[in-house]
């Protein structure tokens, strides 16, 4: 059974493919403490206004404004200290004409007071006197209640990926649960005759089981839970057997099988045979990663992975990375780490084609030089020695020594 | 007591601190599939060669490459099939003139062969006939044994921070077990009179603590262990409490205090007290940051970070996070990830001072324009609605529109 090699663009497939695929997981709430990298299951308004009391963002005077007007180097004005405000506390200090309240950086303004001098654009003349030579504006060097945030503001959407600062902010307005999408389980069967756990030794024509570890580890990179079910014989059977006990654990599951063309076909085939609408897109115009499956079944969407490792990688990053996202609750995942480098030599591709090098970076004159590392893609140590991969647009016919190169860093 | 504030560069501050900062950590073994993100402690050469067999890198027919010399269009060779060798198997299949065996990607290649004809390059005349129109090179379409992995091969250095493809290639290898250096242990206390838990409701003039969560999450995602301590009050006898009781379990301390003067300079007072050297840097040609303090007490690291969230975040960046790599056994962290935008408006800076700004970003016409986003560095919302922080370097004064910058992303 040979399944027609439809060549779409990565662009193309993963929209066809998105067509199909919804948040698939359940809502938990959880401590904003732990809760790096997951995602918010709903929208969240300010409960409170920040700050809830009006702050200086200096050390120094709280003043009227009012009073300070017309001074200058020539004519400085003479204001009486009455007190000094204590950090965390907001005492009665209510200051009336002529009077300032020292202050410290992040404490409350005394009432009365609608600006704070600096200390340093002031002059000390006894105990309580200082001496004011410029003016103040009414508002200099203060946040005023709910500058920062006001009670009902959007903070965040449902969906939000949460970042360290995004957890201060939550802790900011005292909101120390927070309702989250579960991460969804990924689930990833290693086919083929030939491989073997690596704790095992193998025997001639065997090799060693690669792409479980590095797909676990890229699923949990991706927030996700990896559900390794091990590896299983290159047949019709043990993999529909396979797909059908993960399908009801998993919400995405991730089939890593031979590259040969009856393996591809023989995956494609039982993958449809499970189920509507089954296979979507088998074929991609990418390299590596052309004989690429996409599909749906029971609502949940199966990859198809070409078995060598640089092929898998660069799948995983274009399809299955975006997938676990919106299965999780973000239909916009966050960026990967992407530079800028020049090439120093030159890469041969096809218009119409998405082409992926493995590159070596280096820093010269404060600048980026990639030079790409050719060899076959099935190769171990490629990866290993790559320190990001470069992407050759669709429309290029390869790219020339010199010329900008986008490089995902790994 | 007040310090006497010398201003140097980030780098060379960093630079300063490094010169006492030594791998501070135990080496433990860990199961190679739990190692993502972690530092190698030992030097890994390949234990065996990859492949261990000849490998077909196509689908095809193992055959001598001398028995299709001369082969053409209008002189094709024709060659036996007398088998086909399974995939994970090496039988005895030993090949002979004019003789080939059917093979899969990945498969063994049957002895006596020396290249692979591709399966699209050939004619099948009928069950045991190929038709071949193109000669082959010796090699073509195989990889030989340790072509990819040699026995001896240097695979990783110790400080070697593992990523997914690393793993696999360990596996690959048989290496389930590595010895790694522990993660550093990272004490983190919240100094403040002001400043309280989160869960508690603030009366006037206090704020929730923030940076507890904010750096403990930043801790973890530079792969060590956050040890929060909690909240003291900003006075010298708790300050040298907390910092004698976090220093004989962490190797690592974070104090994140006040930003006036005077918290400071008991802050940097109060480190250099614990022990020698005590303070090494205190100011830095940074903003924000500028009162950072970089300190070493018992060998140990030790940091007054600015109270404000953004000034935090960016020395943690700057010089916790590199030292966290540093004590745990890597002096080259993996880089953070950065992209170059075009600056939508002008940013003014000072010749000698190294700035950052938080950024909003936009893709326009498949380019990265950065949108600054001015505004008090205390301010929480700034972090949260940024995409990233843009970098001003220390040569320049200020870049305007239209001009690219290096954004750090979140």
């Amino acid at each position: 059974m040979s399944e027609f090699l439809k060549l779409i663009t990565p662009d193309e497939a993963l929209c066809q493919l998105n067509g199909y695929v919804n948040t698939l997981v359940n809502i938990e709430s959880i401590d904003t403490a732990k809760t790096l990298g997951r995602i918010l299951a709903k929208d969240i308004n300010a409960p409170e206004d920040l700050p809830a009391f009006p702050r200086s963002t200096m050390d120094g005077y709280a003043a009227r404004a009012e009073d300070t007007y017309g001074a200058s180097e020539g004519l400085p004005v003479y204001l009486r200290i009455i007190g000094e405000m204590p950090m965390g506390k907001h005492p009665e200090i209510p200051i009336h004409k002529g009077e300032v309240v020292k202050v410290h950086t992040g404490g409350a303004v005394a009432d009365g007071a609608d600006a704070v001098i600096m200390i340093e654009n002031t002059q000390q003349v006894d105990k309580l006197t200082i001496e004011v030579s410029k003016p103040l504006a009414p508002g200099e060097n203060i946040l005023r209640v709910g500058d920062d945030i006001k009670t009902g503001d959007s903070m965040f959407s449902s969906g939000h990926v949460l970042r360290p600062q995004d957890i201060g902010a939550l802790m900011a307005l005292g909101i120390v649960q927070v309702e989250l999408f579960r991460p969804p389980r990924v689930a990833i069967i290693s086919a083929g005759d030939e491989v073997i756990a690596p704790e095992k030794t193998p025997e001639a024509g065997q090799v060693r089981d690669i792409n479980t570890y590095t797909i676990s580890t890229l699923v949990r990179q991706a927030g996700a839970i990896p559900l390794p079910y091990g590896i299983i014989k290159d047949d019709a059977k043990a993999l529909s057997q396979a797909v059908k006990t993960v399908i009801s654990v998993a919400e995405i599951v991730v089939i890593s099988s031979g590259s040969s063309v009856s393996t591809r076909d023989m995956t494609a085939g039982v993958i449809s045979s499970l189920g509507k609408p089954g296979v979507i897109v088998h074929g991609v115009s990418l390299r590596p990663g052309k004989p690429t499956i996409l599909a749906i079944v029971d609502d949940k969407p199966i990859f198809g992975l070409p078995g060598n490792p640089v092929s898998a990688m660069v799948v995983f990053d274009l399809f299955v990375r975006p997938t676990i996202y919106r299965v999780g609750g973000c239909s916009h995942p966050p960026h990967l780490p992407t530079i800028t480098a020049r090439l120093t030599r030159n890469i041969p591709s096809t218009t119409g084609r998405e082409d992926y090098v493995p590159v070596i970076l280096e820093i010269i004159d404060g600048r980026y030089m990639a030079t790409p590392i050719f060899g076959e893609s099935n190769l171990i140590t490629t990866l290993v020695r790559a320190a990001g991969m470069a992407r050759i647009p669709l429309d290029k016919h390869g790219l020339t020594e010199g010329e900008t190169v986008s490089v995902r860093l790994f």
